[in-house]
C-alpha cells in the first residue's frame, strides 16, 4: 500500500552513559505564587503523614509516585506533563522531591506548593531517545539528594499508567542496591476517604455534571450528527457553571449508540442518531481535578418492550444500591441488594456495579481501589465517594443509569440531580 | 483535617489462583459489520507484513502490542477502554490474537477487522483487584491458543503508557520458559511513513485544526474566562467540519497564559485573560484518529518589544525548518537551520523543535519516534509528518509557533494554513 521503503533507515545515536550522568539539572527554577484554589498547607501535610503512616506499617524507605492524581494530591502538581516520565520520590522522612522534564519542571510551581530546589527537571535531550531514559537521570539525583536511599526497601507504583517497564527497570538499575516492592496502590487507598474540602470539590463538580448531562439530553435529536452533540458536552464541560469554571475530565464523552450501545466505551463518530435507537450517555463534570460522572440512556421514539422493562429494573435496583450504601456497610452488601432487584426479573450483571471516584486524570476517573462487587468487603465509611453505575450490555443493546453518591454520616448523598429514567425523545 | 479513619478497614480478599486459571473466556461475541471508514484489508495486510519484517530482523517469535495507537493501526480497534489492560498478540506467523476486558472485547468487532473468534475477552472479576492482574489470564490464554510460544524470544512494549510494571511481570511470571525483550517502538517506527490513506487522513484533520485554531483565535477576549474560550475551541474540535466530524484529541486544548507562559503544558482555569498578557495556544484537529496539531500565540494589547522581536525570529526560524525537510535530510539539518536563525539574534532552544505525527491516543499526539533535534539522523522520506513547534519558553513569558506538515517528494507541505505571525488582539 505504501510506495516508501517498509522501514526508513535509522542511524540510532548512542548516547554514551557518562554523558547521561554528568548532564545536569537545569538551574535558575522561577518561583511563581502558587495558586490560592487548592487546599490549605495543614491539608496538603496531613496527607503525606497518613501516606507515611501507611509506609511505616510497611517499613517502606521511599515511595516513588507517578500517577498524576497522586502527584496532584500530596502536592497540587497540574500540568499537561504526564506524557513524559514524571514522579515524586517520598522518603520514610525529610524532604520529599519532585522530577519531571526540563521544560515541565521550570514551571511546576504554578500549582505545586513545593519551593523550586525540591524540584528536578531532566535534560530534555532524555525525551523519547533509543538509547537512554529519563530514569536513569531521575535514579542518580534521586540518590545523590537523598530521598532514594541506595540500600533501601523502595515501593513504585507497580499498576499506574504513566509508570512504563523501560521506566522501571531503569529506575532499578540505578539503584541497584534497593530492593524494590509494589505499592499496590498506597497512595490511591489514603485518597479513598475524602477531606471536608474534598467534599466540597465533589459538590462543586457535581453541579457542572448536572449541566452538562441537561446540555446532552437538550442536545440529542434523531437526525443530529454525533459529534456535533458530543461539541455541545464538551462545551458544557469546559464552561461549567457561572461560578465554577468546568476543568477537562479524565474521560471523553462516551456516547455508544444503535447496535453499539451493547458495548460501553465507546466514543462518537459523525453519523447522525437514528429514530427508534437508543444512546446511553456517560459524562463527568470536573473542577479542579475532582470528577462527578454520571450516565443516562436516550431513546428516540417508543422504546422498546425489552428496553422499558430493563430501565424500570434498574430503577428500582438503583434505589436499593443507594439505601445500602451507608457507613459501616460494606460494598459487598450493596452488590447483593442490586443483584437481589435485577434477578427477581431474570437479569445478571457480571461487572462491578461502581468504584471510588475523585481525583482524576486521563484515561480514568476512577481510582483503582474500592469496587462495589461481590467479595469486596472493605469497611464503608463517610467521607468515601462513588460512581455507582449500572451498565447493562446486552447483544446489540444496551442501558445506563448512574449516580455519584458521598457516604456521609446519613448514608448517600447524591452529587446530581437528574431524573432516574429513560429518557424518551420524540 | 480529615476527620475519618486514616486508612479505612481493608479486608483484602485473596482470589485463588485456581479459580483464575479456571476463569473461562465469555461466549458468544456479537458480529457486527466493521466500519467502512477505515483502510481497506490490503493496508491493513501490507501493515501486518511490515511489522512481521522488523520482527525476522530480530528474530522475534511474536510481538505483545499494547499502545492504543498501534492497535488500531494494526486491527482498527478503538474505543476509551484502554485505562484497563489491553493488548494484540502478533506471532511471528499465524493469526494474529485481541485480548481485552469482557466488556470491551464483546463490542470490539464494532471498530476491528478481525473476527470475534480472534478475540478473547478476561473475565470482569479481574479488573482492579488487589490480588489478580489480567494479565494472569491473558499470559495462559495466549499459550493455549498457540500465539504466544511458551518458549520463544518475546517482544513487549517497554515504554508504552498502558503497560503497566505488574502487567509486565505477570505475562513474564505466566510465560516463564520465554525469553521476553524490548520492542523498542517497533511498531511505531513502521508507522512513521505514511500510506496514500493515511497522507489523506491527515489533510482531513488539517481541515479540523484550523476550524479550531481559528475558533481560538476568534475566541480570545480579554476579561473572558480562560474555560469559556476553552469551551469554543473543545466545540470546534469535536464538531469538525460540514463533511467531516471532529474525533477527540489526545491532548485537550493547552494555553499557558500571563506568567504561565513560560511553561507549556499547563491548562486552564477559569479567571479571565488579562490585557498586555500573551497566551500561548496548542490545539489539535483529529479526524478517525489521526492528529494534526498547531501552536500560535495571542497578546492583548501592544507587545512588549521583546516578545515582538523574538515572533519575528521565531518566523524566519520557521521558514528555514520547512526549507531543510526533504526526502534526503534528516532531522538533525532542519535543527541546524533552525538554529542559526535564532542565534544570530541571540536566542537558544533547548528541547527538540518537533516530531513525528499521525495516530493518536491520550495522553500524547507524538510517535515517540523521530524527533527533529541534533543528532537524529533518521533519513527522511516521502511520507512522514512531523509537528514542527518552535515552543520559547522563557522565565515568566513565552512564545509557541507551529506547523503541521508531511513530507512529499517536493518537500514540506503545510497540514494548516493560519498566518505565521503573532496575533495582536485589541
Amino acid at each position: 500500500m505504501c510506495g516508501a521503503p517498509c522501514q526508513p533507515t535509522i542511524r540510532t545515536f548512542r548516547l554514551n552513559p557518562l554523558i547521561v550522568d554528568n548532564l545536569q539539572p537545569k538551574a535558575g527554577f522561577s518561583v511563581i505564587a502558587a495558586t490560592s484554589d487548592g487546599p490549605d498547607a495543614a491539608e496538603y501535610a496531613d496527607r503525606l503523614a497518613r501516606v507515611r503512616a501507611a509506609m511505616a506499617e510497611r517499613s517502606l524507605s521511599a515511595l516513588v509516585v507517578a500517577d498524576p492524581a497522586n502527584l496532584y494530591y500530596l502536592t497540587g502538581y497540574n500540568a499537561w506533563s504526564f506524557y513524559t516520565p514524571q514522579c515524586l520520590v517520598v522518603p520514610a522522612d525529610g524532604d520529599i522531591r519532585l522530577f519531571a522534564r526540563a521544560m515541565d519542571a521550570d514551571g511546576a510551581t504554578n500549582t505545586t506548593w513545593l519551593p523550586a530546589d525540591r524540584i528536578d527537571g531532566y535534560p530534555e535531550e532524555l525525551v523519547h531517545r533509543p538509547d537512554a531514559h529519563p530514569y536513569q537521570w531521575i535514579a542518580r539525583r534521586a540518590v545523590e539528594t537523598g530521598v532514594l536511599p541506595p540500600d533501601g526497601t523502595i515501593a513504585v507504583e507497580g499498576d499506574a499508567n504513566f509508570f512504563s517497564v523501560r521506566g522501571y527497570q531503569a529506575l532499578t538499575a540505578g539503584v541497584p542496591g534497593a530492593s524494590f516492592q509494589d505499592s499496590r496502590e498506597l497512595v490511591n487507598w489514603v485518597r479513598v476517604v475524602k477531606s471536608p474540602y474534598e467534599q466540597q470539590m465533589l459538590r462543586i463538580a457535581g453541579t457542572v455534571t448536572d449541566g452538562a448531562m441537561s446540555t446532552a439530553l437538550a442536545a440529542m435529536e434523531a437526525g443530529r450528527r454525533q459529534c456535533d452533540v458530543v461539541a455541545d458536552i464538551m462545551h458544557a464541560q469546559a464552561a461549567g457553571t457561572a461560578e465554577h469554571g468546568g476543568d477537562y475530565p479524565a474521560i471523553v464523552p462516551m456516547l455508544p449508540t444503535g447496535k453499539t450501545a451493547g458495548t460501553p466505551h465507546m466514543t462518537w463518530s459523525d453519523q447522525p442518531f437514528v429514530v427508534g435507537e437508543a444512546t446511553t450517555i456517560e459524562v463527568a463534570g470536573v473542577y479542579l481535578r475532582y470528577h462527578v460522572p454520571l450516565a443516562r440512556t436516550v431513546v428516540f421514539g417508543t422504546p422498546e418492550r425489552r428496553l422499558a422493562a430493563l430501565a424500570d429494573t434498574i430503577t428500582e435496583g438503583m434505589a436499593a444500591a443507594l439505601a445500602a450504601l451507608a457507613p459501616g456497610a460494606t460494598p459487598h452488601q450493596a452488590h447483593v441488594a442490586f443483584t437481589d432487584v435485577i434477578s427477581r426479573e431474570g437479569f445478571t450483571k457480571e461487572s462491578r456495579i461502581g468504584y471510588s471516584i475523585g481525583i482524576g486524570y486521563p484515561p480514568d476517573w476512577g481510582e483503582r481501589t474500592v469496587s462495589l462487587r461481590a467479595h469486596d468487603d472493605t469497611e464503608l465509611v463517610a467521607g468515601m465517594a462513588f460512581h455507582v453505575i449500572l451498565g447493562m450490555w446486552m447483544d446489540g443493546w444496551g442501558y445506563e443509569l448512574s449516580e455519584p453518591v458521598l457516604i456521609t454520616d446519613q448514608g448517600a448523598e447524591r452529587l446530581t440531580h437528574q431524573e432516574q429514567t429513560l429518557t424518551v425523545k420524540a
